[in-house]
């Protein structure tokens, strides 16, 4: 009772998500005190076929109104707990569902889209993404995009995105930018995790950083312990401070690994890229015993609060910063 | 001045215009004192190509926020005259825009879509257009998509519609339905006029009609006298009362004759359709004297006035009566 109810205090957040969402999912929201949760609605989708994804949303929202509701806005998201029910955003991990035409922005934000990463891994006609092998920085269209962006309350997100181009796209915003799944390269030197560079400039800026759950992403991967994950967080606040970082899982639950593989492949290959992972473990890795659903949020709070963060802090990280952020940047939609 | 004032009194509502939209436009909407207006997004495109449209208009807003504003609820419609600007609603002509996806009408809402013809003239997957010489009545798709337009506040448009299909959409919708602009044919037998069935029908279940000044709906064409034009509309409110009557102009003010020909043929024939036009005459035809454009509008008032309309008649059709169908009909959306 005692761990449900410190997670009742909280407002918790978790910045991304990409479940294979189900009413078991939904319960396991609402059992584990999660506030708002935002969902990746593409990954390689063009225009036509992430409507389609909406679609699929839209009957979710109807057939399951008592435990989500889908967030247009920051006075949206902050009425989760009144309403007891969790704030579905909405998010793209990649630029595909605008195509080539700038003029879906303004599209997709009145059908409700709040973050979009400028890149995917690969390059894209905005950004790089952490696997090429050379970084363009932002191009051309990636500038014009950004101002458009800027103009709808649209949050820029450079979590797949390599150096330069996550560097220039926190310089060329006009707001602040969001890395909303990864962790400090620092403490584990993955590609897709961020180089100290990074965190300091995105913070300086007022930008945020979601702290990823996802294995590879983790020092030891699946066998991580909740106290070095922890420790990870103590390190990095004491680097950047804790107003410009939270939680952002990657969790991807119950999803077959015919998506991790559709994740790192899309359309753009022939030959099988692994991503992450490799030839002999070519799907999901398994998640940490401490962090299965959304039903474990409350082992977090617990191991922030051993490792010495205060109740404050603990009430920022889980949640109050991201809420800080997206009532700054939705703003201007 | 008198006159000025005339029209400043009233909301004026048209609910169907498609003109080549332009600032010059735009401000004689103010000139004119029209508070509200339907136009057409849509004719013959599918959903990514009205998506573009769509974008257009973005542009429009943006550029003339001085004179115009997209309109999406009956609450932002009222304020149209406080906001001293054109409310623009936004409707289709054919139902191509959803394609054969059910699940679009709810996207296609939540980007502001207020009305939506079941059929342009021709079949269509969910009824018989006028033209057709067999009548289906509405199809199964239409079964699903009335009922789906119902629960989104989208309102069902039976202008270009044929007979038999006509009747069915008025049973079996379970809100009042519009034919936006067109004539009674016992004025002018034009195909695309409505039988007296068709309006009696319409009116019983608080439906609405909306008089067309596009000349070939007119009785002598070009040539229809403001009077006469009058004298239908108090024709009509003698079979169907004053209560659900109201203007849709069809007004394509600054067209090229292309366009007739694209609205005619779409991408349907090989042959070329020439619709209520002729070989001899394939374009659009003169608008009459005293309707050339949204500066015009005291001329139909004048002309109500003078037949015998009270004050408070003129101000119903002008307007007034539209204005209460949209309060009913938007709500649920």
């Amino acid at each position: 009772m005692v761990k449900q109810e410190k997670s009742d205090n909280h407002f918790i957040v978790d910045c991304l998500q990409y479940a294979n969402w189900s009413p078991k999912i939904f319960k396991e929201m609402r059992l584990g005190g999660v506030n708002c949760i935002h969902v990746t609605i593409a990954y390689h989708e063009n225009f036509r076929e992430t409507v389609l994804n909406l679609e699929k949303w839209n009957e979710h929202f109807n057939n399951y109104s008592d435990l989500i509701f889908h967030a247009k806005s920051f006075d949206e998201i902050r009425q989760a707990k009144k309403f007891d029910k969790t704030a579905i955003i909405f998010g793209f991990q990649n630029p595909s569902p605008i195509e080539d035409d700038i003029g879906l922005i303004e599209i997709w934000s009145k059908l409700g889209i709040k973050f979009m990463q400028l890149t995917y891994n690969n390059q894209s006609l905005l950004a790089t993404g952490c696997y090429e092998k050379n970084d363009t920085g932002i191009t051309r269209m990636g500038r014009e995009v950004i101002g458009e962006m800027n103009r709808m309350g649209m949050v820029i997100d450079m979590s797949h995105s390599a150096e330069k181009s996550t560097l220039e796209a926190i310089e060329f915003s006009a707001m602040p930018i969001s890395i909303t799944h990864a962790n400090p390269s620092f403490w584990h030197p993955a590609l897709r995790n961020k180089s100290e560079t990074v965190l300091k400039e995105l913070s300086k800026s007022n930008g945020m950083i979601g702290f990823s759950l996802y294995p590879h992403h983790l020092k030891n991967g699946t066998d991580c312990k909740v106290t070095d994950f922890c420790k990870m967080i103590a390190k990095t606040a004491e680097k950047i401070g804790t107003d410009n970082i939270g939680i952002g899982s990657d969790l991807c639950q119950d999803q077959p690994d015919s998506v991790v593989e559709w994740m790192r492949n899309g359309r753009w290959a022939k030959t099988r890229d692994f991503g992450e992972g490799s030839s002999d473990s070519p799907g999901f890795p398994d998640q940490p015993s401490w962090f299965q659903s959304n039903k474990d949020f409350k082992n977090i709070i617990d191991g922030l609060d051993k490792i010495g963060f205060s109740k404050v802090e603990i009430s920022n990280i889980m949640g109050k910063n991201w809420l800080n952020f997206f009532k700054t940047s939705f703003s201007s939609g």
